[in-house]
């Protein structure tokens, strides 16, 4: 099978104009056949305080109503797929910019109401790797945002790490898959205050003492959870790493239970 | 060739809720190929004054800084593209929302600054019909936002209009390509007040004699232009009618100079 690289690119590096382009850059430099799937969160958040809009997170996820939906899309759909797309096309990557809609890529389910309401978010129901193979083999670079619809017309916020696993998963079954979940941080931290202290591979009981010790807590849980779920599926190599580490693979490697 | 229907819809109907969703029922039953390209300027207007950000118009063109095109790029690529996709998904129709970015289908250059400084405003330099044709091949149907790029990283706003007819052209050369301008109004008006004064065909000639005695003016003269230059470079046929109207092919005929 011929290798795809898929780089999920979130956190601050999303927002700042420097960050992104070396990240960008690098990106161009990866070999083979590639995605990239990106947030825009801290982003949002800026522009709906401007439109007046409150942003209310519980547990690192974004309640999303009727406005908020509005802003997401407008920001992750409109401003951070375009800008990234119109920087690729100057590197020479032909890059598309994609929401789940968009030729029904990902479809989802509206999340169900439990002890929360999270609003108009979406749990992946099924990726379509043949539409974005397509792509892929006419040397087009999908660029993924954190977006997915209902097919009743709905459109619905989604996890970003949450969208990169599930469509390294399904492209697993055509390409030998490598997932690179990148943010400002070296790797998964044993202190998040040392960048030194990156754990150089991480198992699901590792995982699991380190949770239970608090090592490991907040975002990186969903994060290193959607990691095990890609790598137990068909992905061959999970990575957590700095952005500005995408081409030598350090950081933190995902490993399934031995 | 194989029959191409490429809608262009714009004015109020982007913004109003029932409107855009009969105009996409409608679209979702014109047969054979189709495409749509959709403007969102009062919208953009709208979120603009939300933000702080003052829209500037000359003769109805937007003054384009760079707060103006992140409104525009979020707007158009954003809300309106998604909004329409999804929508569309909903019912059968597999769409995929595009800017001229996105797989470089729309190359142009930044207008050169004359009299009048117009910012981030494109002028188109070239189509990419084969990657459209691509995706029409494939039952998908782009949706294009008036957002073009000129491959050196920057996104430029592109007059609706303008888009709609180049790209027309371009896809001629590869379909017997129908291209319909629809708004609010049941097309070219000899008085703007009586919708029963459709004019029903103009060609050049009637269309210069108009423009001198004031019958035609403000908006309605560069988007005849548009439509006259497209109906010159092979397209076969150039309607301007109602959006409620687009199945019918009623409103205004546009004929070449005879």
């Amino acid at each position: 099978m011929e290798k795809l690289t898929l780089i999920k690119v979130g956190g601050k590096i999303v927002e700042e104009e420097s960050a992104l382009n070396h990240l960008l850059a690098d990106f161009s430099r990866v070999e083979g056949y590639k995605m990239l799937v990106h947030g825009g969160g801290a982003l949002a958040t800026k522009i709906a305080a401007q439109l007046g809009i409150e942003s209310q997170m519980i547990d690192g996820r974004r309640i999303t109503d009727a406005d908020t939906l509005k802003v997401v899309t407008m920001v992750y759909a409109g401003w951070v797929s375009k800008t990234i797309v119109a920087r690729l096309q100057a590197l020479g990557i032909n890059a598309i910019g994609l929401s789940g809609a968009d030729m029904n890529v990902i479809l989802s389910v509206k999340r169900p109401v439990g002890e929360i309401d999270y609003g108009f978010v979406g749990d992946v129901v099924a990726v379509d790797a043949g539409r974005l193979a397509m792509l892929l083999e006419q040397d087009i670079v999908p660029v993924m945002a954190p977006l997915t619809h209902d097919r009743n017309g709905n459109l619905l916020n989604t996890n970003a790490d949450t969208i990169a696993a599930e469509t390294a998963m399904a492209l697993a079954q055509r390409f030998d898959v490598t997932l690179v979940y990148c943010f400002e941080k070296s790797g998964v931290l044993r202190d998040e205050t040392d960048e030194e202290s990156v754990i150089p591979v991480i198992d699901p009981d590792l995982f699991l003492q380190y949770k239970k010790q608090g090592i490991i807590r907040g975002g990186m849980i969903p994060k290193l959870e959607n990691a095990f779920h890609a790598i137990d599926h068909g992905v061959k190599q999970v990575i957590i790493t700095k952005a500005s580490a995408i081409l030598d693979h350090q950081g933190t490697i995902i490993q399934k239970r031995r």
